[in-house]
């Protein structure tokens, strides 16, 4: 009988894992706090659901361009001409079925095997687990308080350096670290990439979300970047598997292709749907309220419990904290605290090869009741560990 | 500026291509006969439509496990229990983002840059762009009559004299030949292929679809084959993208670590729906009784209408035939008769390097009105070629 390829030997995805555990758990008929995955507690927003309705009402949901529908891509546009007063060629925009098809498709179009693609460390775990799975090398950076946990021009060229990259991925807001990088650092980092012939991808899943500083689209610097982006997170839209991507004119039909063959299009309820998300901005700007009493509670609390390293939240809706006041290996911790305590978290093995083993990642995504709950549990529980 | 990958240069799906061209045409006003894709006319059937809606209604659509929900999971199990007296174990069930997704987690799970792959020509394209893409040679084997255009043992051993092959992709009823393999010449392609210690992989998306012959599961003879199936064609979801794989023990942990980080999990609404699919037998036989009907239309008027070579239509809801009463090159002629006669079509080049500019693939998925309609706009428009 035949063996599993040795490129399937990716790390499993943690996160999905504690997932598959707490819903097990759950169905056992405990109660678990649900701080593991990065979604939102609240269902996506009135004006998503009717025109999702309608869409039910409408006769065939059927195959779509692969590109995506053009009402889609039209308010994609919209959406940059709105919040950045940036024209974006409704050409140039191609909806994804969530990010990670953005992901997918943007490392098969621009990279090749043995290409070297920098990112930072700690990090979302899928980059390396697909660039792995694509014969493709993720140079893991360390990045740490000194340059706010984002990556830097002199970074890149140290790296550059030991063996040529052949491009860069940044996040901002950052998951798991939560942090964000200013539009000037963004800026330096994007005209330096392009100085050094790399492709620039970046990831803005976490837009729109935002508690301290200021987010900017890589899209104002330069019209050669690859710019990734969903309607999961802001949206509140992750289990509708939709997202989208602006890429430079010469990555259009190779993408485009690639899509035809990989994925055919995205789910079309979906993308009639997500059109609408943009409309729902009163809505979902009362979501981001109940994360930002999330996080004041969480900031507040959390010290008081014992942890007594936090990175800053800046953006996104992750705390990523060090579990060293009560355990070595976060791993272990995060079970003990799923199984004895009921809250799923993921550990930072996922995030970071380097310090992953000391920290752990809180989402407070959910409600606040949820959270207030979960601040009370670990009251209970942390005493009882280290 | 770097440029784009080379492996991104995989051929395009000329079927998505003419589609985003007849929605073009359809845009500024034309009334386009679509028979370029395989996609049902029909809508989804009420009982997935009801769930659909109740999913809407019941909260927050999410992540899932990445393997799927497990009420899918079961509902497919029950699915082989009811239609073949098999008793599939659910913990081989994965869920996926329709078969292109099972497609892609097969081939990154199961073979590694460089391995060889049969599959028979004409066939579906997609399956050479994505295993090319992924740096998996194709080893296309011309079929034909002779062997009612399926592989046969003796045309694996031979290819695999030539260099060994690492796996056996086969489609019954297959794309774009509308033939079938018979259970007997199932039974031994698959014990031949364990002899040879290769992967049998077994596209079954078109299973129910079956108007000649009988259709059998691979996994009525094996539990080390990988079957790949959808709710696309039968059940008439295509744009919801969900389909199933069923896959050997041995794989289940490693496909499920791929799509925890290349999909996360299929979309959710999507999965709740379908489940309720396998309860919609009385409306989707009537639905396929409409194909019979279409299918009866087109083999009576096809050859009145000059074409000679017409492939035999055992099951799925294409008609493969030849143009050479009409023009040299199918490509042309497809862009003509789009162009010309509002009908779309998909030339042959999409799935056969060898024969594949004398072919063209008509679906007859649409209605019935649709398809009358098609023969007779061929009847006006074909005595003005050639």
């Amino acid at each position: 009988m035949p063996h599993p390829s040795k490129r399937s030997e990716v790390e499993p995805f943690r996160a999905m894992d504690v997932l598959a555990r707490a819903n097990a758990l759950e169905a056992s008929g405990r109660h678990i706090l649900h701080m593991e995955v990065g979604q939102p507690g609240a269902a996506a927003p009135k004006p998503v659901l009717d025109a999702a309705r309608a869409a039910l009402d409408g006769g065939r949901l059927g195959y779509t361009e692969a590109r995506g529908l053009p009402v889609l891509r039209d308010a994609i546009a919209g959406y940059y001409r709105d919040s950045f007063g940036a024209e974006v060629p409704t050409e140039r925009i191609i909806a994804t079925t969530g990010s990670s098809a953005g992901f997918n498709l943007t490392f098969l179009a621009a990279f090749d095997p043995g290409d070297r693609i920098a990112i930072a460390a700690p990090g979302y775990p899928a980059y390396r687990n697909i660039l792995r799975a694509l014969g493709i090398e993720p140079v893991e950076i360390e990045v740490g308080p000194e340059t706010r946990w984002a990556l830097t021009p002199e970074l890149i060229e140290a790296a550059h350096r030991e063996a040529p990259l052949k491009g860069v991925l940044v996040a901002s807001p950052a998951n798991p670290t939560g942090t964000m990088m200013t539009p000037e650092a963004l800026r330096t980092l994007i005209a330096a990439c392009e100085d050094m012939g790399l492709w620039f991808i970046s990831d803005e899943i976490y837009h729109g979300l935002v508690f301290a500083g200021q987010q900017e689209t890589a899209l104002t610097f330069s019209d050669q970047t690859i710019v990734i982006n969903s309607f999961s997170k802001y949206y509140c839209m992750t289990g509708w598997r939709i997202g989208w991507m602006v890429v430079p004119d010469v990555l259009v039909r190779p993408i485009e292709r690639l899509a035809q063959s990989l994925y055919i299009s995205p789910p079309e309820l979906s993308q009639r749907a997500a059109a609408a998300a943009f409309s729902a901005t009163e809505e979902l700007e009362a979501v981001k309220a109940v994360y930002a009493r999330n996080r004041a509670l969480l900031v507040e609390r959390m010290p008081a419990l014992g942890f007594d390293e936090m990175l800053p939240v800046d953006g996104a809706f992750y705390l990523y904290a060090s579990v060293r006041p009560f355990a070595n290996d976060s791993t272990a911790f995060a079970r003990s605290m799923l199984e004895e305590a009921g809250i799923a978290a993921t550990p930072g093995a996922d995030f970071d090869p380097f310090q992953g083993t000391r920290f752990i990642r809180f989402s407070f995504a959910g409600t606040h009741e949820d959270m207030r709950e979960a601040m009370d549990r670990l009251g209970d529980w942390l005493p009882r560990q280290g």
